[in-house]
């Protein structure tokens, strides 16, 4: 029996600026990324889609940033991994405070944008980061790049560890993602992507940039629901993930 | 049996800048009241700050605040109960954090500046701070204003509530505080105020700045430790209060 | 010759996140106020936002407000004028940089939401806001409430000064908004709403929400661009307007 | 005949934080770098500082840093061209109302921390902040690491540009500072310290880490006032260059 979890990164609005279409990606997925209030997000968001997240039965996790605002915590950071593990334990509890409110348990965690980004190449960095989530709750899943250093260094460190791939990313033969400014970094081709993915649940196999097959571990697929194309291409992932008998589960049921 | 705790803002420093001298004032307090980063903190302060207190054996409650870093939380600001709740909640999760990271279990929440002074005198607003308390963690002790709104509502919810005194200030015959803009609004003959103190511990009263004497209820006295000659004057108060055989304890053990 | 100016705020996107039409609604007003930085707006959306009014023709302002990102500038701060001298100088001087870059002269002020309004009825306030406007630029125009303390203090203060008028609100009788909290405070009917801002342009009166006819200025007509619908009825006032033989100009034109 | 300017970092403290002791400093300087409300500052510690420093007669420049408050912009972040050059822009507006403000026109611009260590190595960051200080005022002059990439854009785009050198720093052979983490980056004799920078201002010449002496332009000397051992070192340098016949003039006044 295969399956796997589709999540969504959800609650970035903040204050009088909306962004995504929360209500509407939410019921596609099975785990919820939600923003702490540091590279988006704020309490009054938190809360709210929290509840929405609550109310819909759907699995919450913690989505930790840089404190960037300006930049929406896509820009890399000098942070030491001391200073990460301090952001990641704040953005955790504060997440965690809405959690308890909604009645609803934490499952998961995911760094976002330049912190998931440099820290699947940063092992030091990616240790200060575990620490943070072992020592505010070691049952929390750690939820990173395939193949990354945030992913290897969750699983040194005794975490459950989620290894989370994409669809529309090329991969290079050590597992990394293409880099988006090298053509041929984005699939395309939404049925190449959707075949891809099946692949990558039902035989752990994904072809690389340079044509060679690679291993892959899918427990969880990233998905997108910023506008009409993006909604509608997560309602042929979950069709076509049906259609091959894989069953969307929560993470926490995968790993 | 008269028993009475010392309470102190704690962890105000932020970044590159230091704020207060938490080293000298925390062996001298019962309870350490540390910021949450909306006002003034941010997590590596608060890390450390808790950490500190845990070493020593201090108990650490929440201290939030209004989202005012460049005023330090000292300004009214319009935020509705629904607005305060999510901030308190916010703010109560991330302190959770550190403390459950350094082992020490949250003893109380003390809302900071204009938050303290506007909820102590408006009771939506309070019953927005004390549901978040409650939905959070309902065994927290709220540190309040003696008098105010904010202790009331928090005994209307059912909550431990904690009454806070200041020795070097004077009091209107409703039993709130003087404005500080009038006259004889501060208590400056340092004997007076450990005198009052004493008095407002032992018989539960206070001379007004009419010249009544009305009654007040002291759980817990607020000190400061910016400076060496408020560090002298919390000495000379917990020599005091020994010396007339009142015990200093954490509000834990007083309400 | 009746001539009116038609003001909008724009460049109030942050970073990742966009409020408003900037681009549709620009071609239809005389005068765009530039949020500045601290209430909404960052400096790339600021650089964009005075180019394209540059490319357009259309004359710029500066729109400071709070440090309220989160509560988008519109929650009341209890901030001193001296304070808030400084706030809109720093504002005002950040707004030039945009306007000597673009090679555009800045030709107003306007304060924005909480600022606005409560400058409006503080005339102390409205003293910092001035000396601020006089200290960086005595050849600004001050664009404020019709009947305000700000518009009054700005004429004590000998700078230039413009009157707004709203076609979608209700007046008390000595001139001020009528409050939104209140019944009748919204003027729903277009039609009507037109007819009221061509008699405050033509006769210089408005009827009151008591029924009672009461002087007003109209030097400036606020709109918005925040979707189809306000969009549609600024083309409607434009068209008016014009049909009346009033002409649109922009508030340097006109006081 | 010989001359040098002298130049600190002023006006770092932020609302109720105190960074600094400006008052001390700013008498035994030529040139103040006053910061911008970035990496520290707000705009009323802006305002009492250019404010001083008017009253002193005493030359002030802006100190444009990164969006990071929090780490003091001191942490590199992943800034482009293009927001640098906004960010400048932003900065350099705002610092300059002050300057209108007090009658006091601006002297030049420094980077700060991270921004003038990554510009002083990245042409294309340079050429953003050049572009701004360039379309903001073109006699600005441009303070920067003497044989950095940002001093040599500023010359291409024929910006005044001032060579800033360090008393306390070692220099590798192609003249860039020695790294911090290094041993032997700083110098801590502070006769040694004097001795070499009176050799580059009169020999234009410092004998680098390894031993072979290196050409070096020193316009000004960058030198601390956070606290009272900083402050002796100013006065020393003071004594020692005005006794060796050199004088102690503004920026403005040496390139």
């Amino acid at each position: 029996m295969y399956c796997v979890d589709l999540n969504s990164d959800l609650g970035e609005s903040f204050g009088a600026y909306t962004i995504g279409c929360d209500e509407l990606v939410l019921p596609l997925v099975t785990s919820a990324n939600v923003a702490c209030g540091f590279h988006a997000s704020d309490p009054v968001v938190m809360k709210k889609t929290v509840e929405m997240a609550a109310g819909a039965g759907i699995q919450v996790g913690a989505h930790p940033g840089y404190p960037d605002l300006m930049g929406f915590g896509r820009r890399n950071m000098a942070v030491t991994p001391d200073e990460a593990k301090a952001y990641v334990l704040y953005q955790l509890g504060a997440m965690s405070a809405f959690c308890r409110s909604a009645g609803l348990p934490m499952q998961h965690v995911k760094p976002h944008g330049a912190l998931y980004n440099m820290a699947g190449k940063d092992y030091a960095l990616s240790k200060g980061i575990c620490e943070a989530i072992r020592e505010f709750d070691p049952g929390l899943i750690v939820l990173a790049l395939s193949g990354g250093e945030l992913l290897r260094c969750a699983r040194d460190m005794g975490l459950r560890a989620a290894s989370e791939v994409f669809a529309d990313r090329a991969y290079e033969e050590d597992g990394s993602l293409v880099n988006r400014r090298k053509e041929g970094a984005m699939i395309t081709d939404e049925d190449l992507a959707i075949e891809r993915v099946i692949r990558m649940i039902k035989e752990r196999k994904v072809t690389a940039v340079t044509g060679k097959d690679i291993p892959i571990q899918a427990d969880s697929i990233c998905v997108h629901g910023d506008g009409p194309k993006a909604l509608a291409f997560v309602r042929r992932i979950r069709e076509a993930v049906k259609a091959e008998g894989i069953e969307l589960r929560p993470l926490k049921d995968i790993v």
